[in-house]
């Protein structure tokens, strides 16, 4: 599907010659009711931050091909159709900085069937554009979990734009909710997972992470049983790895206001320990706000690998708990007390990041929750400027899997993904 | 895909046992951003016009098989995937009366990874239902153009469902724009041609108009012979035909404010029928404001039909002609004089409807041009109420073919269409 806005949220670049950056592009839909013979169009303006480019001086890059607005006046068999975008290429030596841009353009469109005198259509658009930079040289690899997206699936966006998404920003790990994302989940046709294997290839992203569930509470009557915990464990592990993944996240039933895993979840999880390690699959628990480091949540988890000596059970860190500020941007389905702004749950957390530092060696997989990056690419909830280092100097190396947690307007998830992988990145190019 | 809302405007309807209407029934997406057990689901608490039924009443239809409350939640491997929508079914004997209801709802879903005391979560959802009645017995066929979804089409609607609508009504007409949505206009593959006939066999729909163009001014330097204007008609007659329809709109670029078409129009024309008549194919130049009918571009079709005595060559009316109350929800791409609220040439023409009678011998096919119709199913603009009998009294056969063309509001044109399709049939059963 393509953005809803003229202007499209992907395509959003500097370019270069080869050697340096000779100016920036962006990728519009078509703003007509109908596809259009490109020698129609009749330029562009373009206004970027307040600076101006006249409407015959961007360069139109239409099915494929590169044309300067006289060419394409003179193009035949060119078109612009409904369901395709063109690239506008503007020169600008340098190019736009790192962040987010105000972008103003006037699409100008001749409409012979309408009176000469106003065939020549002005379609204006405006809109902000992310310049993403490349991923800088680190132990930190860069994902996107679809439940970024959550405001959007399904509704205008399928899975190849995730994938697209992802790999316009340079980012290289998908990491998908199983019970959201797989088409017939838990049993996929063999035509879905053909789908998925070649959309992988396609955008050559890694599969990262599979969010998978044990609902203990799945009958109203009486609880799962371990044994029952552990197929469902099986299950997902089996089908991970059957597309390619190289963790889950098993997310038991809770028992308490802390969230306490069911006391089935250690014994399912030995049960499912060999298949694991037989798959290469690391199963991750979620320590996830309210529950911080010091606690016996997350310490049971810690016990539990010293006890077993397992090599395929690893923590999941959810950068939620490191939140400084509170973000009440609402969570569907939850209901808040009378006189409160927020559940108890949803107080920032604040916890310290020397915790993470101490149990950093028992961490597989971050998920970057964050709820908001502003204009100026500050994160208004998550200290990243605590975290990205700390994470840095202790060499720690994996997955930060961006986890969009805030207001599910359309299309604002893709909008601030590309935000916060400008933050993270230029924040680790800069040390 | 799916509807943004939670309640889906597709799949609200009566439902019968056979005999007498026994209730009615919608459909939802999943309110949450994971698929979840059937078994969780708790229930559904359904307002409509007031009137409520309590959360264990409605029956659930969940992957094609209807449960009972306490079935439902019995259940074992039943889902309710995020892709996928479930029908809630609600007893009302005599069901909903033809027209727009208020629809509350609260979903109740088990979250077993939530605090128990919060993990029943309510989901709460409202919108707007469309009741349509079947199609009446008359000579007047119900047909839908995707212009009406112009705002929707390829960020939040893809070709299928367009289909799915359309069916959805029970209307048996498709009209497309050619250069809108045939993926590789002028060439499409052969495997997109094969999904189109498979989509027209799976939905039971007929193709009607297709909708071209000839763009005199393409380029800007000079103009459309009328060999080159007969070789675009030619195409579209082909393609057109290859796709099932059988009739085109050929718009011609214009010369004047009245919309006079280009002179090249007759010969063009002309240069074409000989092969329109060998595919069977009506071509219709449009009717439209600011040309009303008594005027001399319509006139001149007249005398063309005369003339050349072709049997393939027939008016299509939009009627946008006889709008009575000016609508300014805008056309993209128009500007308007300052001082003014529209341009003159959208002006209600308010075209007298004995006009209409007596051009309907010449009349192929209706485009049934609107801007709102209200939840009172009163059109604002489009005095629905003379134009209707009219066609009754002439005994007019031919397709009605919805054209919305008011705000393009996320999936306003698809709510819009239901509410007219439910006007026209309602109108013309109670005469």
């Amino acid at each position: 599907m393509l953005d809803r806005n003229i202007l499209q949220g992907r395509g959003f670049r500097n370019v270069t010659d080869g050697t340096s950056i000779t100016g920036f592009q962006f990728e519009l839909r078509n703003p007509n009711y109908r596809g259009t013979s490109a020698s129609l169009l009749d330029g562009i303006d373009v206004i970027v931050d307040g600076e101006k480019w006249d409407s015959s001086v961007p360069a139109w890059t239409v099915q494929g091909r590169t044309y300067s607005f006289d060419e394409l006046r003179a193009s035949n068999d060119v078109r612009w159709q409904l369901d395709e975008t063109v690239v506008v290429t503007v020169p600008k030596p340098g190019g736009l900085t790192v962040g987010v841009h105000d972008v103003k353009a006037v699409v100008y469109l001749r409409r012979p069937y309408f009176p000469p005198l106003v065939s020549r259509s002005a379609f204006e658009l405006d809109g902000k554009g992310v310049i993403v930079p490349p991923v800088p040289e680190s132990p930190l690899r860069f994902g996107v979990s679809t439940y970024s997206y959550a405001g959007d699936m399904y509704s205008s966006m399928g899975l190849e734009d995730v994938f697209a998404d992802i790999a316009d920003m340079g980012a290289t790990g998908i990491e998908i909710l199983g019970e959201g994302n797989i088409s017939g989940y838990p049993s996929p046709t063999s035509a879905w997972v053909d789908q998925w294997h070649g959309l992988v290839d396609q955008y050559g992203l890694t599969p990262t992470n599979f969010g998978s569930w044990v609902d203990t509470a799945m009958w109203h009557d009486r609880e799962l049983t371990a044994e029952e915990g552990a197929r469902q464990i099986r299950m997902d592990l089996t089908l991970a790895s059957q597309l390619g993944f190289t963790s889950i996240r098993p997310k038991f039933g809770v028992t308490s206001w802390e969230l306490d895993p069911h006391p089935i979840w250690s014994e399912a999880v030995e049960r499912s320990l060999d298949l694991a390690t037989e798959l290469d699959i690391i199963i991750c628990p979620e320590i996830h706000s309210p529950t911080p480091i010091k606690h016996p949540v997350t310490q049971g988890y810690i016990d539990f690998i010293e006890r077993t000596g397992a090599s395929h059970f690893r923590l999941l860190v959810d950068t939620g708990i490191f939140q400084t500020h509170p973000a009440d941007d609402g969570h569907e389905g939850v209901e808040i007390e009378e006189g409160k702004t927020r559940p108890a749950f949803m107080e920032p957390l604040n916890v310290p990041i020397d915790d993470l530092v101490e149990i950093l060696p028992y961490v597989h997989f971050i998920q970057a929750k964050f709820f908001e990056v502003d204009d100026q690419l500050v994160d208004l909830h998550i200290p990243w400027d605590a975290i990205v280092p700390a994470l840095l100097d202790a060499g720690w190396g994996g997955w930060l899997s961006s986890e969009y947690e805030g207001r599910r307007d359309v299309g604002r998830g893709r909008d601030q993904v590309r935000r916060q992988h400008a933050l993270l990145r230029q924040m680790i190019s800069q040390r």
